[in-house]
This record gives C-alpha cells, structure tokens and sequence, in this order.
C-alpha cells in the first residue's frame, strides 16, 4: 500500500471532531478506530436494528460506515482549512453482513489537488475470524472557499 | 420508460411485506410510497439524526432507501419462491441532501433471470420543490433454493 | 430529460474538432451523430476486428464510444478555453453487443463548476430495430490553466 | 493478496486460447502477460493510434485490457465447459495513460458460484518506471449451458 504525507499536521484531530458532529454514526453507534496519513478504519456493533430483511447488516449501513471511512482517509491529506465531499461511490457486497461488528478499513489511492480516489474494505467479525463482505471504489472532492463545508 | 410484465401476481404484497420485515428502514423511518411492476418508490422524512458532518442527509441513508428502492423493483418482477440480492451499486451524490423529505424513485433497466439491472433517483422536497440529489445504478440478483432468503 | 444552457455558443464546432483529433475513434471509425446543448450521440459501425472471443463488440469498445459521448456531452456545456476529463464511470453490459451500428447517447444529468454527472445508452441496431446493449454513469471534471488539455 | 485453487487445471491453456480469439486485442496489439490462479496481467504497447484527443492513450483502451484481464482471472477459476461474461464494472481514471506500454494487472477479489468480483490495476510505463494510472472493480458471471459463450 502506498503512503502519502500529510499537509495538515492537526489531521487525526480535525478528523475526529467531524466524525463527532456526524449525528448519523452516533444513531449507527459507529466509532473511529484509526487514523493515519490516508487511512481509517471505522467500527460499527452489529445489532438488530441495523438489519434488512433477513437479518443482516444493511447495505445502506455497510456503505454508510466504508463511504465514511473513505472520506475521512482523503481529509486526513488535505490542506487546513479544506473540507471533504463525496462525489460517488461503487460498493460491491461479497458476502452477508452478520457477525457481532463490522470493520471499515479505507485508504488513499491517489490524492490530487481537487479529487482523492479511495479504496474501502468491510469485515465481519465473528468467533472464526474476519470475512470481506464489501468493497468500495470511491471519488472524494476537497471542498475550498466554502465557510460552511471545512471539516 | 420500458415497462416489463410482473410474473407473480403476488408481487405488491410481497414487496411490502419484505420491506416491512427491515429493521433498518424502521430505524430510518423509511416508508414504500408507491409499487408498481419494476418500480418501487421510497420515502423519508429528513430528521436531524440523519445528518453527516455538515447536518445533510448522510451518503449512507440516501443509499439505503434508494438500494431498497432498486432491489424491490427488482423484485416486482421476480418469480413467486425467489429472493432479491444487492450484487453492487454505484451512486452519485449531486447535491446536498436537505429539505422536509427525501423520495427514491427506482426502475427496472433490464430483467433476466439471473441478474437485473436496476436505476434510481432521489430527491429532495423542500418549498420551492424537488431536487435532484442522488442517482444509483444498481446490479441485482435473483435468489432460488435458498429458503433463508425468500423475499 | 432536463435541458440545460450551454456558456460557450461555439460548443459543437469545439466538439467536432476535438473529437476529430482522437486517433482512436479513427480506428474505430467512430463518428459524432449529434451534437446539442447536453448531449452528444456517437455512431460505429460494428466490425469483426472489433469483437471479443465470441464474436460481440469488446466492452472497451462499447465503453470507449460511451465515455467519448458522455465527456462531450459535458463540455457542450462547459466554459470556452477549458477542457474535458473523466474522472471515472461505471457500465453494466445488458446485452451482447453485435448487429450493423452501435448508437451511444449521452446526456449531462448535472452540470457544475468542476464537476460534471452524465449519463449514456448504447443501443445495437439490427433488422428488427434497437436493443439497449449497454449503460453509463459517469463523473466528468472540466480542466482550467492547463493549455494542453483545452478541447 | 488472498488466493484461491483453480477449479480446471487446463485454466492457462484456456485463458490464452480464448485471448487469441479476441479480434479486439489484436486490433489493440494486447497480449497476456501472465495468467496464474485468479490471477491475470495484460500488456499493451502504446501507439499514436490509440490516442485520444490530447494524446493519452483512450480510456476505453484502457478499459479494454483491464476488463479483458479482469474476466480471465475470473476465468482461470471457473470449471471446465463454462464461460466469462462481464456485468459490469466501474473504472477510475487516476493519471494520464502514456509512456511506452501499458500493464494491466487483473485479480480475483471473490470467486462465486455465479458471480465474482474482481479488481485491476493499470500502469504506465516509461524511463522512470511505473505510474499507476486506472484502476477497475468489476463484477463477472459464470455462464453454463451456453454453448456458444463456453471460453
């Protein structure tokens, strides 16, 4: 995997408090496992409430955690000041999300100046180990010059 | 829009009882707004505990209403005995997702008997109207023998 | 279809010329069937040289008319002086592509200061008339400040 | 990297035999590089003919060798007497395609009894060395009772 410099040193900081204002990891009960110059993993409990019809996790969860994930790896390279918006995304669902968590494992493939590609994975997790249960190609945009957009 | 013949009468009732059995979509208070052969609509109230960094509707929840949206239009068209799987979806996110509410609009491109391939849109309702906030292309595939994921 | 404005009123004679000096659509003797405020529809004459091991059009083909169609169709609508790049797109192939003529047709679905969404078809035509062999979404980027890639 | 057994111990033979029925790739001058367990790399020398209008070589070339490797990493994991059809895939363009010649690194995320998923790197080469410059998920199926698509 191919490491990139930050240009911010303040990134795991700035990265943290946006994930913090996310109203909408707190109702999934998500957390950020990791942060490092692009690269984080996000970790989400499995639970009930979560499910789609039989009983797995659903793909609008998986990807909420992994397009997460993703962002954050792009700002932890962007410049202060800078904000980070997704611009789309492809997931691929290998297998069902069960198990007791899932983990979203996402990094930079190639910063630029206005557009971050990333790639994330999501693993479940049971007594037997992790299981790959998703893949996200993903195209992030820094966001400049818009007050209410920096993260 | 082509229009394609449903081969289970049974289709609506099947559709709504599936989607009925979505803990996640109870989470997110999505509701079905509309079924028809190879097209389901989705609906959202927008609520602050949906809200990524910025107070927008999260990239994950515009996802899973309009992923449900696209595997039930799917499934309007399945045989009687089948499921409904999600193989991937790519979505891109046009504006920030806002307003009172939120509709997913999903449709059928091609049915086979293996593999569908379906398209949503979503919008955003606010006073001046509907935005235009999101569009997926979605892969689905047809489940047989497999009683645990009858839809 | 939403239709939009174009900024630059010489856009199809700027997408003729540009798209006069790709090689590639030589070789494939692809030409521009249309051009309009938006959209742009591509044209190829189906070749033996041009199929995969079954003797269909090789998806690299399918796509290359596609993605020419659908970064034309953003900069029909793109300043004078700048240029056009993908960014990225996604195809799902719906049926095997073969008869006389391939048709792409695209259309821009959202226009914007850097960042383009357009969409595209690509139709086989035989004896009995059209079928629907492929789809686009793809994200296009208008290129500012670097001379060498202005269409 | 994980890997995975092949199923037909015949799978290089096949996968060359039916690259060498690929009218496209000779048109292209593509040939395989490597082909091993869900694993399969194309090389393309680059020529002024498969450029695109600023010169770089054409993103639907690039798409041509990658979704050709990506389909025969599929491939050599598939049994005897089926054949590859691509679903679809999504592509990330990351950097200009130019240099000498071009290596398409394709590899099976994901194998499946009807369905794998695969991804595929694209390199530039020149006198510096390699410039990553694509990159492909993509989504295969295993087709049976088919004749005429056996690979």
């Amino acid at each position: 995997m191919q490491t990139f410099p930050p240009s911010d040193p303040d990134f795991e900081r700035r990265v943290r408090a946006s994930f913090a204002r996310q109203a909408m990891m707190s109702l999934l009960q998500a957390t950020v496992a990791r942060v490092a110059p692009g690269q984080v993993d996000n970790a989400l409990p499995v639970r009930p409430e979560l499910g789609q019809q039989h009983g797995f996790v659903h793909a609008g969860v998986v990807t909420a955690i992994v397009d997460t994930a993703c962002g954050y790896a792009a700002l932890t390279l962007m410049p202060a000041g800078t904000g980070v918006l997704t611009v789309e995304f492809k997931v691929n669902l290998l297998a069902p999300a069960g198990g007791s968590a899932l983990n979203a494992r996402a990094r930079v493939l190639k910063p630029g100046r206005s557009i971050f590609v990333c790639a994330g994975d999501v693993y479940a997790l049971d007594d037997r180990g992790e299981t790959l249960v998703a893949t996200m190609l993903a195209t992030m945009m820094v966001v400049r010059d818009r007050p209410a957009l920096v993260d």
